[in-house]
């Protein structure tokens, strides 16, 4: 079981807008250069960001993303959820009222559910409320000076080179 | 993201194998029957259990399943690793390391974990915590009275039948 590797990407996509002190929208392709990622599958994950209200999407030669909101109120939840969904990892089929247990299936699901899917249940939310206690601004304090001084240094040539288009 | 349907197969399994008071090896096809599951896949996921030291298969004709150990000492977080791999949920492709800062990506891994993964990490310990919190014996002690005597008849009808087999 694995998390889509689009979360490493918009993380880190989400990371680079916080830290860029001009205000302009990115575009799909600039955000792509500077990881080299694809930028067909990027554009994907920009898009459901988006859906998922965490970036604002400008359209035109001289649009492209924003975030939605303060960085500090975008959490690797909002993240993960916008990539892979807020559905839970454990599905419950309720098999205790398959098989032996069929006949009195009434009387099992009125006693409340199944402790197994309760206890995989609190366990999600113990990881879905860690992944909620991070910020895209905490992350972004984590990234160390040279990458820093790179990005800015990325963004300023761009500026100079297009105008506010970057 | 989902956990495999196994997980939930393999969890009641070892409740049941836990309830039964003898302690006569289970057959695949007995605890299939249990809950009109897949005899095929199921004996798939019993022997990742197997494999994984949670249970003890016994071959021959009088053979099958037991727990390999207290019930007590096998979690939730055991069956979930047997089942799915103990791997990380996130995996980190170090896309920090590449684009604009493969130049320096010998310094960025000196300066430690990037912060999104660690982040992701810590998210998947609180996961993983919480299921190895909860025993197969806590478990059990959450089926319902009627589900337990259905369960104990229906075995000791088998033990009639078929002698200490199963
Ligand atoms: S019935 Fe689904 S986990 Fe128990
Ligand atoms: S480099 Fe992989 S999560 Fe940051």
């Amino acid at each position: 079981m694995q998390l889509p590797k689009g979360v490493e990407w918009a993380a880190h996509c989400l990371v680079v807008l916080e830290r860029l002190t001009e205000d302009h929208p990115v575009a799909n392709s600039t955000l792509a250069e500077v990881y080299r990622l694809s930028p067909t599958y990027l554009n994907k994950h920009l898009q459901a960001l988006t859906r998922h209200g965490l970036l604002i999407s400008m359209p035109g030669s001289a649009g492209g993303f924003t975030l939605s909101r303060p960085a500090s109120e975008i959490t690797l939840a909002d993240v993960v959820e916008a990539l892979e969904g807020g559905g839970p990892i454990f599905r419950c089929t309720e098999i205790r009222c398959d098989g032996l247990f069929q006949p009195h299936s009434a009387e099992i699901r009125a006693s409340g559910s199944c402790a197994i899917a309760a206890a995989m249940w609190t366990a999600e939310q113990a990881w879905r409320h860690s992944l909620a206690a991070v910020s895209i601004t905490d992350l972004a304090q984590g990234v160390d000076a040279l990458s820093s001084k790179n990005l800015n240094e990325f963004f300023e040539n761009k500026n100079r080179k297009v105008g506010p288009t970057l």
